[in-house]
């Protein structure tokens, strides 16, 4: 079921109607020609929905999931709390394998979790409302935790910076403002001038059409390039410091994202550029010791062969390789701004001080 | 006009019908969907074909550009031998104009030009001969180049290798073999198991298109990724060396090629990989000290916004920077492959070498 867009007063890719009791989303992979909402009311569509990245953005899937699994529990008929649990945790666990490179998926689900188990033997209303509160906490934790990224990413800029950013990392993926492209956002509120070189982000583009999309329409001065030109934007002296997103970062700071940040990070340490990767601590995974124990997710070469699921651009019996994310080396990266701050190399040292 | 490709026995993307005086191009910008020959007549035709990538390859559009010109010559009726200088040198500025970056264009264009002048004087149907006999000296000449090369190019690799590689430079680029795929095809040829890895090259996708194509129906074992998987194709130890085609080379070694290059360079540097330019000696231009001089066409952002020509992808006021070539820094190349054997740095006086 799909609502036009135009009858929202302030569009959330996110949004949870509680008097109708209905979940909906904007369907990301319609952008930017199709401004559409999708209500989302089975297991089975919220795990399409964030298969088919009609919701993505690591923060922006955690807080989905997060009301996913409260819908879920509404429709959970088993009286007794233990049966409850159970049945809460089999959709908790299909809503996690959705998409398995992103940390912020299962630590919102094991916040939902952990909620539920608090509040099993109280009368079902209750629980269900304690679970409905967990979800708009992480979803307005997340908003005011973007904003503190932002700041901190905005003090790393001055009038006049161009910043070259690779994939989407703004409200669309999280919640308000954005992770690596949040400061773009702020300083064009404050009226600064900062010039973004967007990478278009094959092969689901997500940076020409969603990144783009956001900063063309808040007033940002963007250009958009394909991702094999970053190297030649960079050596024109045309950028000042990379700002790149996260999916998991690693205790030592090893960084997961969208496959193509390494070879930005890469590009940028030759062109002696600055690399800053900007997320939440929820982000960051200190079980995960480094980047080689961090799953990436394998995707659909049909991802590849079909432009944008258009025109057969390949031969049908030629291999691809489609790896969703890469891993970019702690040692190429110069920052990560979470919302408490920027931690700097080591950061095996950084990071944990951040959790103590 | 267009042919049914299946009509002609040695499918060719040049091709001079001398018993019909008409030359015919395979239409690379339908490839792979639909393989179709285009007959060019006139020098507006001519201009279109090279301008939109119906052919395209820098060794290619040099030998399609000295037919064209016999093409032309034909059709000039000035019986003045001075009138009908002046009216080719017309043309030959008219389709040197088509693209900027290439040497092989004007070199072509240069070598007929020179040979319409050694024969002035001579009847007019002598005149033409000599022409039409030197666009086919200049395809044979390629032909034999490419074969050179292609050896040289094998030398550098051993069984089980892989190899990573952008954009086309294979037979549609060239005559036949290619250049820097053209080892590939006598790796296949002689039961020699490479592993090619070809990057997609945006914007207009040669290497999903053509490359992976090419090497595909030839039996060569090809995986097909987007251009930002290359840094994690090498990080995963996967490729032993890259091999990238040219479209100018200065004196200097600095290597104009397909906007991208640059950035397969520096990271191959970063993950220890040689990086070969395959091309021949004619793509060397030796009056050009470094790739600062070399002019590097801006395309149109339409090729950027909307997929191979199809569904718009970005709002139509976003700004896109669309460089068709870019520079490779002399310092990230192993080795220049020409005809004439392989160039080391120092390439200043490795490549002047070859011209004494």
């Amino acid at each position: 079921m799909t609502t036009s867009l135009k009858a929202v007063t302030h569009a959330q890719n996110i949004r949870y109607d509680k008097a109708a009791e209905a979940l909906y989303i904007i369907d990301q992979s319609l952008l930017p020609n199709e401004e559409k909402e999708l209500r989302l009311r089975t297991a089975g569509e919220m795990v399409e929905a964030i298969q088919k990245l009609r919701v993505r953005g690591a923060p922006a899937i955690g807080i989905c999931a997060a009301y996913c699994l409260y819908v879920l529990a509404r429709t959970i008929e088993e009286p007794d709390p233990a049966a409850f649990q159970a049945r809460l945790r089999e959709y908790s666990a299909q809503l996690c394998a959705s998409r398995p490179t992103a940390v912020n998926l299962s630590w919102a689900l094991g916040e939902m979790e952990k909620t539920a188990a608090a509040h099993l033997s109280d009368p079902r209303p209750v629980l269900l409302e304690a679970l409905y509160q967990k979800a708009v906490d992480i979803h307005q934790d997340d908003i005011a935790k973007c904003r503190a990224i932002s700041e901190h990413g905005l003090s790393l800029l001055k009038e006049g910076d161009g910043v070259l950013t690779h994939c989407n990392a703004g409200p669309l993926a999280t919640s308000r403002y954005g992770t690596a492209q949040g400061p773009f956002f702020l300083a064009a509120e404050r009226g600064m001038n900062i010039r973004v070189f967007a990478d278009e982000t094959r092969p689901l583009l997500q940076g020409a059409r969603l990144t783009s999309y956001e900063l063309h329409r808040a007033g940002v001065d963007v250009t958009l390039i394909c991702d094999n030109m970053a190297s030649m934007v960079m050596k024109n002296g045309w950028v000042q410091a990379c700002f790149v997103g996260c999916d998991r970062i690693a205790a030592n700071g090893d960084t997961a994202n969208k496959i193509g940040t390494s070879g930005v990070a890469v590009l940028a340490k030759h062109y002696g550029i600055p690399v800053y990767v900007l997320g939440p601590t929820s982000t960051i995974d200190m079980d995960c010791p480094d980047g080689a124990h961090i799953p990436i997710e394998l995707r659909d070469p049909e991802e590849i062969k079909t432009l944008w699921y258009e025109k057969p651009m390949v031969l049908p019996g030629v291999k691809c390789y489609n790896p969703s994310f890469d891993v970019t080396d702690h040692s190429l990266i110069s920052g990560i701004v979470t919302e408490k701050g920027i931690c700097r190399a080591p950061y095996t040292e950084s990071l944990a001080a951040l959790f103590h």
